[in-house]
């Protein structure tokens, strides 16, 4: 991964800062000949779209998507654009960039934030609503994303809010339709646990507070051979891309941290020939990869997002000029950001495969 | 991170399996100038070697290293070798290499294992000693970090066993220095712990099976201002290192995990100017990253390691002819491969950190 | 280099076609604090711009560029920007496309142009305005060379037009000056040139042929110890930069092909002390590089452009259908493209020469 | 490419300096299953070994290459190497190390050489035997291109001196064949050459001279699609690997440099539909690429060697301690270096072609 690029052969390079006249994303090394429509890309970012509930910023961003360039329309349905092999920029344009004075968030470094040590990095900061570290710069992720879905085929990657704060879902109401259902806010799997955190969200929102939360993704119908076995792992490249998401803490792959209690026994993935001749994985403790490599059961992947640092209460702190304040971030912003990162965890894990789907393919020709 | 390559600036590439004549690395783009002494290189190898106690694999492999390029000796003392800025290249020769009869194992697909994915993969397969999946691969990792330690002025990478199985140290005894100590088999830092350990690892051991651990890695002296804000986050490049060891299910770095049920109160680490006048933080629940880039705090990383698949209770499994099978992994295994995973930890830390080190310094010119 | 990226620190990504709504870059890993004006980027795309003599494409492009991200205006002064570290995102809007039928062009591979190759590699094809290989993708390199030029301290890249054809130039008459006279349509050093250019190109011109062209581009104070002996030649990277312009068939550092003919005495570039006390080099044979590192001298290179394939004069082709058919291309073509190359050609030495210094100084430090 | 990496799916990676116990090569993403044998890799490293006639390098290193990892032998014939997948590590051990007294050539700057710049970059130098700039460097790329040749399914990389100072071959007498005769120590194609290149060469050897050279390397069996529009040209990377190697100051592709001096009507490759319905260039002055694509006609590139800068005659130079000296290189050099560039060019776009080759595999899937 270069600053602000990732993958190999499936290469997005993301732009924009959420204050500039827009963001966007180069997607380079697409393969020729996929089909999308405009309409399939925007849905995916509705998904992730601010201002939708109370729970999330009320930020009116309409997040409309342009294709730029890599890409033709379809002879016989203009709505079809297909690519060309040639890089594909999408480009969202900023609308809701209310003026007003940045006088204390320039000087002030808000604690949790990026402001102090972008300050130490780079000697220069672009205040104005957090720069690149603005949660809109995942919207650009969100994008390619949906182009990297269409790359394998037959994967369908799927997210969920498992845990928010000290709440969590209970696993025995799993049920994927319920996650994109209008009643739900949280993109969680257990429809009975709507009510629990709207009561204890909107408790933190009252109270000018934050919460983190535990999102899982998993994608299935991942071909066997994707990874490699020691610094091209599958883990390891959907670990890293989920960990570039802002405000991501800890990530893990199927039975995760929970393995380092367990024994060899409990932790095995038997296998037995399934009634298609076929071998057949009896349990999935390994998340769908061994030795970095997938196996062809569903990749799971989890990972924990922080608390956002944007609370009503005063925090401790300094400012530019080397000053003791007390910061108080008011304004517009979620109480918990991790509900926002499904459809983002989504789409680096969609990115991650599809870049090894097309390295698989060029090392080894083993694959269509 | 190509196949068998990692970072950008200071690029380590690994090669060999443990059953071919040697395996090694080639270090690129370390800075010239760099003194240091084969000794040193050879201390941190000792370190994860294995058959040093009857925790880890009996195979008696001397892991001694040699360098064949990329320095010229001191002239006034040729044990201290200089760096000259071209690739150094180190070399360690495989002697205990028994020969023995495969032929189960190479038909086998051993549970947990990665001998079902490589020959998904690759359509071929070293089965001898686990091909680039063997343990005798992170030699080479941790010949690298030992030239990465020396990169980055002032910085200290150290690392330690803090659980096993159901078993956790108590932070509260928490002596870096007893962590080398000749009484220490486990790299734990908890001498209260040895015995407990010891214990619980001897019947482990005794009933052929395996348990995880938890491993912590602690950088200090890590100058503010290294990584990026998107895709070249420290932590990213960190749990990339670290989830590239073999056996790693998670990583996570400050409080992790822990942060998803905290609040944005409880998360925040505060400052104040200290005494010195210079910024302060007042805790680092971040674990020394912010936003992706070094805030000058220690940076704190954390990565489970699963229990070994290599047990002796027999597991169902299948064989390349498609038949069920039992497997039961007899020979020379270690019961908690997690212990060996300290110093090589380290080494991955190390490593990433003296690569966003020189990225750093290529970018902004703001560090000598 | 990835399919559309070049660079390593400074890393330029191009996309866009000629006849979607716009092509742009994106500038990564450029140094934070670097001031520029919008203006002086414009300058540079409005010196390759077409339609401002009789002797390039009339397409009416107005070529203007945008900053989408990447920079804060000087709190000072506006009109200045400074770069923030994070990725210079540049957008051209396509306004010149008349829309036409390209039937023909459509199905017909033109001789010496890009069609079938594109078509066996991807099995599809932009064929408006030639997609990814117009020279319209060569305004955004402009754009990014321009930001380049600010990146070395000191550094002055300039190009020249020294052969047109069968017509040279007389190296007596060099007048860098008169290069950006506005009665210089050919970017030629030499005054008593531009009329027999002009009398050999418009013989050119009316008999719907076309010429090559040799372009040298010089760059003065590049600091010396930039590049590296074995795969990162500075030189090595700026043929490859040079290469990957459209119709570029040929490059040489310093006295290139001629060295082939000579003996060592010839060649040797003798050095002495100079009244400074410090190291002169009394001939520059070598273009400024030895071993793949820049000696402080002048960095001189030249590139081969071919005749563009687009004449009027019929050519046997096939087409998609596997018929025989006779090309002759109408429309908006340049007679020499090699004019237009010029200000293309000092932007990729621009950004290979900008790359390096970043390399430089992460490698070593020896450079502020 | 990284400063001793080349290659993006195909990576070789090389180490060593002529004067410490090894160098060698890590080639990295190579596919599985390739089939070779040692003596292969070793008949093209004994192609460029010095001490085989008086016109190269009397220096006597047998060059004989390790497989240290990477493969397994053939089941049924142990001859056979296979490769795995993982990378292929070749070593060779330097022998002639002649113990010599390097007083002067420590502490003077040969003239054309790299001392000065290695000085200036890297503040250190390996003085004994021209460190990583040493030709011994490319006897790993000719390793490396040994395995490459077997990537592309019928594909031949051939090569030969075309020019050798004033002197040129005749290309009516062009017979491939011999070139590998063993009367022929020039690797020209041109038997009537033989006795003019070996007058003109004793002449120059004896006056302790040298001189350059021009190499022309052909590749059939390239499948066309392989390369890209933009940054990721084949030409391009060939050119970019030609450009590597020592002394070598200019590459060209198809009619190159004589495309400058060319009509559109005369450059330009007419094509028909031939006997098998395929279609057929007339003429190949693109050199087999067109847009940066393979057209599936033979690749053809050639490239200018200097003159080496070792030379008995007195130069003008300085030392490291700023005093003028006059320096004269005594000892085992090639009076004309560019005879053995011949395999070495031939390695470079043989690892160029296969990298593209799997690149192609993998983004289009479009070729076995």
């Amino acid at each position: 991964m270069s600053h602000n690029t990732f993958g190999h052969l499936f290469r997005v390079t993301t732009w924009g800062e959420s204050h500039g006249p827009a963001l966007g994303c180069v997607v380079d090394g697409c393969p020729p000949g996929i089909r999308f429509t405009l309409a399939e890309i925007q849905a995916e970012l509705d998904r992730r779209r601010p201002g939708q509930s109370r729970f999330v910023t009320q930020r009116r961003e309409p997040d409309q998507v342009k294709v730029l360039s890599g890409v033709v329309p379809d002879e016989a349905d203009a709505e079809i654009l297909i690519t060309t092999g040639t890089p594909v920029s999408m480009m969202i344009e900023n609308v809701d960039q209310r003026s007003k004075d940045y006088g204390e968030i320039a000087r002030q470094y808000r604690p949790g934030h990026a402001d102090y040590t972008y300050d130490i990095k780079y000697g220069i900061r672009d205040y104005r609503g957090g720069g690149r570290s603005s949660a809109r710069e995942t919207a650009a992720r969100v994008a390619a994303g949906a182009l990297a879905r269409k790359v394998v085929p037959g994967m369908v990657v799927r997210g969920a809010l498992v845990a928010m704060g000290t709440k969590e879902i209970d696993r025995a109401n799993w049920n994927w339709d319920f996650i994109e259902s209008a009643d739900n806010p949280f993109f969680t799997p257990d429809p009975a646990s709507v009510a629990v955190f709207t009561d204890y969200l909107d408790e933190v929102r009252k109270a000018g507070s934050s919460v983190g939360a535990l999102i899982e993704i998993v994608a299935e119908g991942v071909p066997a051979g994707l990874g490699a076995p020691v610094y091209a792992k599958l883990d390891q490249d959907i670990a890293s891309g989920l960990m570039s998401i802002n405000a991501v803490k800890g990530v893990e792959i199927g039975d995760g941290f929970a393995t380092a209690r367990m024994t060899g026994e409990q932790n095995a993935d038997e296998m037995r020939i399934g009634n298609d001749g076929k071998p057949l994985f009896l349990d999935n403790h390994a998340g769908g990869i061994l030795g970095g490599i997938s196996t062809g059961q569903p990749v799971v992947a989890r990972f924990a997002v922080k608390p956002t640092s944007s609370i009503l209460t005063p925090r401790r702190s300094v400012d530019v000029d080397g000053k003791d304040v007390d910061v108080r971030t008011k304004g517009r912003h979620d109480p918990c950001v991790g509900i926002r990162a499904v459809p983002i965890g989504e789409a680096m894990v969609a990115c991650a495969i599809a870049d090894h789907y097309l390295r698989h393919r060029g090392q080894t020709g083993r694959i269509a």
